[in-house]
């Protein structure tokens, strides 16, 4: 019997059109240009790398994406039971055509033609934006990120601040900031100065969050002016840090941005708990990982000093969910938000979903967001995500709670899309 | 074929009178006297303001308690979703005859008056009790508790130590003790002396047991008098003890309770990992949370200096389940209590369930307690628990293990009552 | 119909010849001798111990099989619900014709008389291993074991280490050191050629793999020789080493034989997180437990510094497990290895499963092994497993991905036995 309800819902949920939260689209190459492009995506070549497909050859510089999708094919049935392949599966079939069950050796070429003829085609961007049902795309722009050249109705703008916090001892990071902010800070309240003028180019492009990730060592504080002066000072003249110094500098550059994010009414998403760097010989965005051993009590002191700012809130840990439930269900300023990378797994969803729904005002929950790289993936991930969202909702709501379908559908689409448009503002 | 067992099984423990082995009852005002008793609980009052509604709207000082009601009501859409609005919703159709889907601000008045009429009657507090099927219902006592004017083989006296624990240091707390034990301690002797006092006060008055909620850093160690005796003289002058003292402080009054739950034969509850006011601008008990980062090893020494003392252990984070589990099939003192508070939820419950009936033995486990403070909570909250005890053993057991129906339920009998009674005391 | 698929799966699996691929059998005494082998399993010791018999009860000095069993028996209700006590149960009815629904004071002694039957026949051993459908069983040997007497292709040696890395500082460990090494180490470079020779002794006798199980604290890091040098003169001088120098010591050991699994081609199993004597008081082999409060990040500078060397790790805490998906999803080095100890129970293999199977390349995961003293022990743990994972298989690949049967079977007969081959060496 769920499982016929499950399907009601699911067409249901269906036939909603979306809105993505949180991607890393870069609005002037949205699209795919070749197969290399999906499955160039960290999520296959570090399973590959994983299941023993050497670094080298993935990487090797001035490869052919042809070649490079030639060096990777072999190895997707040693990961062709994983979620990461069934979006890929997802992807060639709704996308291309490929009519097969797996991805092989002897079928590759012909899904590579075929999808690089449908690629090139001028008006890819709209067909993959049209299939997939997307009304808006939220980016993660880069601080100095000019945000011209797109229509940034669509590819909503979104302040991403992790160089801001963590590394302006970089010098390249001080001179994007310098130039971009048309400054050259010499204390804090210079810095928080610069930091400002972000905001303002950030809100009058459509801005629409700030975001940021975060290590699990992490613990905002408050740092006055006077403590956070002689340690600014040191970074703008290019002098290194100490480990301590460099605590202080994050947490005063994370506290004024969230102070702006005040001023300026802007969400902050939090993504906590990623180490970044953990496997060093990883391939290109597949070296970092977690320490599960991470606690939101370790924002308690940002949760109560910015009650007028929205947090939603990412934890990459299925371990933290139950903690993201519970301060969603006490602190208003807390929004559960997505299912994370690690956590982006089917038996991981299902149970945090269930969790959020049994415990958080209906109305703070955003379901999910595909964290994509380029368009085609927001189709499987979303898919995936649906089917999960109607079972639960099917088990827990229809069957255990005695609720009709047309109700159950209404949460359904609330935590799909209604809450997106609430929380971070309306599509325009 | 298990939804079928599961309601075979559901009928038989719905047939069993209940024992609840821990509330915050008030014995002189057990029932709700009007409907802002019920929807004024902490569970109501912390999601209407998580989910947007002002503390100063709920919290007004004088405010009759159908206004609060009136002001809660439009909110309770927002959180129709929650686990905790299904006991609601169930509390009104089994006590108030309230008949529709939802409350909502077109209904709640005659909710609200019907609920009025029906509380007003003489014998409603008789009534829930016996709707509820309840036996016995313990209580949470302060400890400076009379004891008096109820009847206490009903409502069970135990003694709450939250106070003496952490909180000596203040100086309201000092004058409780020595009024209710007649005696001014100045060092840590005459400490032990007083705290001997309340146990005979409490055992004599039919007192089943002793508890206590603690901090996820708590780690319990003895503490030997010389070392506590400057300490405990320091603070009944009054004076501040640094953090460090506070802590020595809190492990001697903790070490000697549990002596006396030795001496006095009382099994010691421990609730572990609540962090206080960590929402410090939440509505009243809507401000508590925690760090998960707790690990039963913490109690080592306690589990192994008290073989004779029965832990009924609660845990407030579901990631620690499974050490509970796994303490409670090694250490013969350890027990099994409940779903605490945040785990109070279905998804929780249901995998914590199956975790302890898979693997401890089935003596050391108490199903249930409902954590009320009125007593029209225990029958949905104990209705919730029942219906997930009845899936997991309908699955696990008929299906997976093929036991009978007949044994199955003799199983869920000593979990939700059985138990109880050989580790609490028979219901006299 | 998953029901149904599971069962079509579960037949499939049933069919293949397994490898058992971590035990603590012994080869000169593999099979029980009495049901008093089976049942002083610390699995039932400990639970009938933690259920309320005494300790010395059951470890009274002397005791005949029988009266050990006579005894053990009245509590086996009280632990007839656990996982445990089932495998006792499929034991008893599949080895010795056993026909009851439980083991009760009534009939245990005809059950046990029955076994004594069997188990005093001259092919036990055969009659086991053929009934179990055992083609390995892979062993943890002592680092001084002679690996004499045995068939090494069929009881394959592996090279147990907790006692170099842990316990040099006690006098036997040294002694059997220098004794099975036949060298007398004054510094670290000897104490380095010393293991060698134990790699060279193990690998001559057809070993295929290093164990060692962990404490929660522990983080590897290497230890340069000058570091070590007077840590090692030290504890061979037979002098206490302070506990800094303890982690120093052994640090310095397990480096060095990780260094030999690379030099010498084994992998090395890293069971992580258990905390030995936590229940001092308890029975033997029942007194280890946990902190949850681990992380695969302690392990970041080793499985970055030997990408050469395959660790099959084993985690302790359910809460781990998706750490350990993650870390094997990344490092190529980092392979997935069965359902440890406290983590061994249905309801924790099942998720474990899950999150396995949807994100870790197939090829690097090792579903099961039965960790078993006495050889009758790993038909009803395989059983349990196979059971699992057939219903995983069903739901989350059949009915979820629309994979076809056959093509299930293939994964499900990978993880429980053709990683086992790619992995440590196919059966010669």
């Amino acid at each position: 019997m769920s499982q016929q309800l499950t399907r009601e819902i699911l067409v249901e949920l269906e036939s909603l059109r979306l809105i993505d939260p949180h991607t890393h689209i870069n609005p002037m190459a949205a699209a795919s240009k070749t197969l290399a492009d999906i499955m160039g995506y960290h999520y296959y070549t570090e399973l590959a790398h994983s299941a023993g497909l050497a670094k080298s050859r993935i990487e090797e510089p001035g490869l052919d994406p042809k070649e490079k999708v030639s060096r990777l094919v072999p190895w997707l049935a040693t990961i062709e039971n994983t979620a990461q392949y069934s979006w890929l599966l997802e992807m060639s079939r709704e996308f291309f055509d490929f009519q097969d069950d797996q991805i092989t050796e002897a079928n590759w070429e012909s899904l590579y033609d075929n999808s690089l003829k449908k690629m090139s085609e001028d008006n890819w961007e709209q067909q993959v934006l049209e299939k997939s049902g997307l009304d808006q795309v939220y980016l993660t722009n880069d601080f100095d990120d000019p945000l011209t050249g797109f229509d940034t109705r669509f590819y909503v703008p979104c302040l991403r601040t992790d160089d801001l916090v963590f590394h302006l001892s970089k010098t390249v990071v001080r001179e994007r900031l310098k130039k971009s902010t048309d400054s050259s800070p010499t204390n804090a309240e210079e810095l928080k100065s610069a930091l400002a003028k972000l905001f303002v180019h950030f809100t009058a492009n459509n801005a629409r969050a700030c975001a940021i990730s975060l290590p699990p060592s992490f613990a905002p504080e408050p740092v006055d002016l006077a403590t956070a002066d002689p340690i600014v000072g040191k970074v703008f003249q290019g002098k290194d840090l100490d480990s301590k110094e460099q605590t202080v500098l994050s947490q005063f550059v994370f506290w004024t941005l969230t102070e702006y994010c005040a001023e300026f009414k802007l969400p902050f998403d939090l993504m906590i708990g990623v180490n970044r760097r953990v496997f060093e010989a990883g391939v290109f965005q597949g070296q970092d990982l977690y320490d599960k051993r991470v606690s939101l009590i370790q924002y308690k002191t940002l949760l109560n000093a910015f009650p007028q700012v929205t947090f939603p809130i990412s934890v990459l840990s299925e371990t933290s969910n139950q903690e993201l439930v519970s301060y969603a269900w006490i602190f208003p300023n807390v929004v559960t938000n997505g299912h994370w990378w690690y956590s982006n797994i089917p038996v991981y969803i299902e149970n945090d979903t269930r969790g959020r729904l049994q415990a958080v005002p209906k109305t703070k929950q955003i379901g999910y967001y595909s964290d994509m790289y380029k368009l085609e993936f927001a189709l499987p991930k979303f898919a995936m995500y649906r089917r999960i969202l109607a079972k639960v909702l099917a088990e827990d709501f229809v069957v255990r709670r005695n609720w009709n379908v047309e109700k159950t559908v209404e949460l359904g689409k609330l935590i799909l899309r209604g809450n997106v448009e609430t929380i971070f503002g309306e599509a325009s």
